[in-house]
């Protein structure tokens, strides 16, 4: 078993897609909300690239959930927040999420034998599902604006560090190598770590650090939310 | 000032590199040779981007240096080695070296304000000297196969760690700061690590890997190699 880590989504290929376990990382903070959804009572969720796709599948038992550059989109129920996302919607199934780069590190990522997502919230959970799988694992760090965030890097690195505990004849690539060694030192300041990210100081100027805290728990769920078709729902172990 | 770190030379752009202070890092084997040729005898350094370009530059008081996939080019006195650059070469003024990515990396980035070649070799004295510009630092990882290489990574958070002793309010990108982390966490077993990068396992399988091992000797020596147009020269503290 092999372990590949992509450090944006810019950079997928057809090649770290195909055959493969897909994990999709973007810790701050769509992947993070997506957990705290389904583990709160949504039965799915249904991610699309732009503000009309998500206008477009308003309707009962729906809640349109999304953010532009960390803000709430006018119109939407809640924005792009875990904390959000775990609060109470009678009657609601559904959540429609649409963020700047999760969901398109996800449709990106279709192709692949089997989509996971991941987030510290849900690491252990999500790294026995994916090597439950036997194929070769891509990690995709979604990343900010082009570039390589650190909070999807460190998560990367928990979970590479959890598939060798599993797997420890694994083999790992430099990157993953590296992001491996760099959750180790960092670790024992999670919280503050995030908090110091390029999106983390962003998000903090915005008001939005108690997000970021309650992204920061590791395997607060051991629940996997499993891309299938155009939707996202629990895995279940077979 | 600001330091972030390019993961491999395919990524170099425009902004990263005018007006800025770049360090160009190619542990395995580049810019370890460069550092070694110069700190034992040879007054400079032409790198060149093909065999042919090497072969034309042929004269006397020079010595043709390179590789290819890591195995020396037929015809050429020595490969891309450290270890045979610090030999002895009688009347020998000028290394001519063409290397896989090292060589590339550094006409990639000619246009930056200065360009200097670190190593863990001479990690100290090159981060003094990109610090003592005064300009925001770009670290150029040349990375392997179009991959960003592990022993790139860790000599670039060794280097991030220097520049943050001497300038500690130093803004770091994110993959600066995962690349510092990991370096602290993997430090203790320098070798060790190299000699399980991907490169480092395709050089131990050439037995190559007595280059591996001086190539992770970190400050050995106090010289700082500068691109001076098509040349690289001691730079010297003014």
């Amino acid at each position: 078993m092999k372990v590949e880590v992509i450090p944006t989504l810019y950079e997928i290929r057809a090649d770290h897609i195909w055959h493969k376990t897909v994990i999709i990382i973007d810790v701050l903070r769509s992947t993070s909300t997506i957990v705290a959804a389904l583990a709160h009572g949504f039965l799915e969720v249904i991610p699309v690239e732009t503000i009309g796709a998500a206008k477009s599948l308003k309707g009962e038992g729906r809640v349109l959930a999304g953010e532009r550059y960390c803000k709430k989109i006018p119109g939407f129920t809640i924005s792009n927040s875990p904390l959000e996302a775990k609060g109470t919607f009678p009657g609601a199934k559904t959540l429609v999420l649409t963020t700047t780069n999760g969901t398109r590190a996800i449709h990106k990522s279709l192709k692949a034998s089997d989509v996971y997502i991941a987030s510290f919230l849900n690491a252990t959970a999500c790294a026995s599902a994916a090597v439950s799988t036997k194929r070769d694992i891509t990690l995709v760090c979604a990343g900010t604006r082009n570039e390589f965030a650190l909070e999807d890097g460190l998560c990367a690195g928990l979970l590479i560090h959890t598939i060798l505990q599993f797997v420890p004849q694994c083999e790992v690539s430099d990157l993953g190598v590296a992001l491996s060694a760099a959750y180790s030192s960092l670790q024992s300041d999670l919280t503050d770590t995030l908090m110091n990210t390029l999106t983390g100081r962003r998000l903090t100027a915005l008001g939005l650090s108690k997000d970021i805290e309650f992204c920061a728990q590791v395997d607060r769920y051991p629940l996997v939310p499993l891309v299938k078709e155009d939707r996202i729902i629990p895995w279940q172990r077979t």
